[in-house]
């Protein structure tokens, strides 16, 4: 498998753009994107769990729900959600797209990111919609990619190759995703092109597992979004024999997936609202998979062990406290803890308790960019693994006056 | 009921000193503190529910597992949690006491709050004991609420007096807990002294009954400490007949309490680290008392929510989010939000959705110190009240170095 360029437009037949059509003020801001195949493709999705839901998100369950689309429209600025009329205006933007593009209006997958609760007006996806499809083009991913950020700070793309029975085969994602990101679930916007050829049901099948280690897996701040939605199109021009079951076929294009996907976790936390840090908590030696998840999961969520990774402080008391109050049945006094970065590793908790370890070479290690967690249980075979991000000033001020 | 002055020792019979004998560095900290009943006290207790406990808890609840305390001692600046020699140590403080006041090692409540994982030294508890028992007076509760403050920033303490069967009766209380306060259970060391008259039983009745309505409902971080603890001594000594049995003493006695503890309570959100504002949701109308607690305890804990009203922004969108990933069973288009300060009341959402209302206003309201989130969920009803505070760039900063 290798890591290729194009992003969503990587894989054959599909096209993209990303412009600014006035939803935000910000004309340099591109706040509205499409993603288009050239044959109808097969779709799958998988949505938030939050009980608010973003009107988006219940046109496109409908209109996937017989296991196909041809189009993404989705703008940023505005959720389009705990809005009156939100689902009007969420079929209506599939109706525009779909006029446009000369598909069926439930043909096509809508959604929107932004601010809950202020009405979407029409009129400038209306105005932009002729300068989008215009646009379109194979190497449109960018754009795209632009077009659904919010508060990123950096454009979330990637996309792999790999063959399947002979045949040349390709994954592409975008994603966007910087605040109200908590698990469970999807956590976020991602979109997922790709040209293999495979049935609705495997593809879904596909989505739902990989997402519990993935996209469940990553955490900001604690705040599941009203909005979150990963969706994938497989429009089968790979031209390989239709994956329909189990089996090696199956097997690699869900390792193809779970690399993109898991790329996108870790751009999506490291670009978390305010974050100077990627934090990757490694969870081994649990007694279940529930147990790793539950204590990675704790420790990425824990404003205090946040906090002082923004300060390179190896405060690790907070880390056993956050695996503490976790709700996962483990041993306390069989864990150990260490920290590791590119500038090297280090124990700092030996069976429950503190270790003697040089605060410089901590710092030091602390002082990098990405940096992992290691939790050790000591308790059994299982391992998990949770991203999230640092908890800065700049989060606060980010969130402070998020609509003005 | 009336408020009076005097916090643990406005109740007959105790005295209490703090005073700084060395355990921080900075001089001008106070950082051990001790309460002494004139009588043997009965005592009742309720602990972090973290596994990840601090000896000092472990102890504690040995020494009081009898029903009975007369002295408290407990240290700031180090939490003595996480140390192999944890218990010795716990148990040399209470030993340290014991000789001091000339009782039982086993009749002391010993707690300690601060960093965990760094090893206790008795030597500074050691040479400063003399001082500290020395100085214990009738009116030392300032100084004895002042030793167990660590990021503090005010001094918490409250009492009350009220009659039963005719005898005036007091209960004060004083309070610590700034950071890693999260539900459930007791979030901060809280000492109670009441001159009450009560059985053991009743005691650790009331207590356990009264903190699922105060204590278990703050939220500072969503960090449960390892070291949480409330603790009563009830010595007696209002000579009022002796409490054994649920009914109209009982209830007096469980009313008094409540208002100390919900005080506190107060004193403690509005404290949180970096807070500039004590947020109070109310939640009416719920089906179930735990859907009304769960929903209130979700707004009071999200960081979007926190950071909106750091920023005075009524962004109610992150109020109705919490209230949709909170787990509780609710219908999202019959929730009303309203905000209310001491500027006045606005409702910003109706039914699930947005409101036109004054932005102007808004602001108004929500730039006072003290803000109420109301949450009417037309289901039922049951009502909650959760206390928490506004996510800063202080808090940040106070625990990006809190140990440097």
């Amino acid at each position: 498998m290798n890591i290729i360029p194009g992003g969503v437009c990587a894989a054959k037949g599909f096209k993209a753009n990303g412009i600014h059509c006035g939803i935000r003020k910000n004309r340099t801001k591109r706040d509205i994107s499409m993603i288009v195949s050239d044959k109808k493709a097969v779709a799958a999705g998988v949505y938030t769990t939050n009980l608010v839901k973003g009107a988006p998100n219940i046109v496109t369950k409908k209109n996937i729900s017989d296991g196909y689309a041809t189009a993404v429209i989705c703008n940023s600025g505005n959720a389009n959600t705990c809005n009156a009329n939100g689902i009007e205006i969420a079929e209506k933007m599939c109706k525009l797209t779909g006029d446009a593009l000369g598909i069926p209006a439930n043909d096509v997958v809508v959604a929107s990111t932004g601010v809950i609760g202020q009405p979407l007006c029409l009129d400038p996806i209306e105005a932009g919609m002729n300068e989008l499809v215009a646009g379109l083009s194979y190497d449109g991913g960018k754009a795209a990619a632009e077009g659904i950020m919010t508060t990123d700070t950096v454009m979330k793309e990637v996309a792999v190759s790999f063959t399947i029975g002979g045949k040349e085969c390709k994954i592409g994602g975008i994603g966007k995703g910087s605040g109200m990101i908590h698990p469970n679930m999807a956590t976020m916007l991602v979109f997922i092109t790709s040209d293999v050829a495979i049935s609705p049901e495997m593809l879904q099948k596909a989505l739902s597992c990989d997402i519990k280690t993935t996209f469940n897996m990553v955490s900001v701040d604690g705040d599941t979004s009203t909005n979150d939605m990963v969706v994938v199109l497989a429009n089968g021009m790979a031209e390989n024999t239709e994956i329909n079951s189990e089996g090696e076929d199956f097997n690699t294009f869900c390792k193809a997936l779970n690399t993109v996907n898991t790329y996108l976790c870790r751009m999506i936390a490291g670009d978390g609202e305010g974050a100077t840090k990627m934090l990757e908590c490694k969870v081994s030696g649990a007694d279940s998979d529930a147990i790793a998840k539950t204590v990675a999961k704790s420790v990425i969520c824990s404003s205090l062990t946040k906090a002082a990774m923004f300060g390179a402080d190896a405060n690790w008391g907070r880390v056993l406290c956050a695996i503490g109050y976790s709700g996962a049945d483990v041993d306390i006094t069989k864990i150990d803890v260490s920290f590791r970065s590119k500038a090297g590793e280090i124990i700092v908790c030996k069976n429950g308790a503190g270790v003697e370890f040089s605060e410089e070479k901590a710092k030091e290690i602390l002082l990098e960019r990405d940096i992992e967690i290691l939790v050790s249980l000591g308790d059994g075979n299982f391992s998990a693994t949770a991203w999230g991000c640092d908890l800065t000033y700049d989060y606060v001020k980010i969130n402070g006056d998020y609509r003005t």
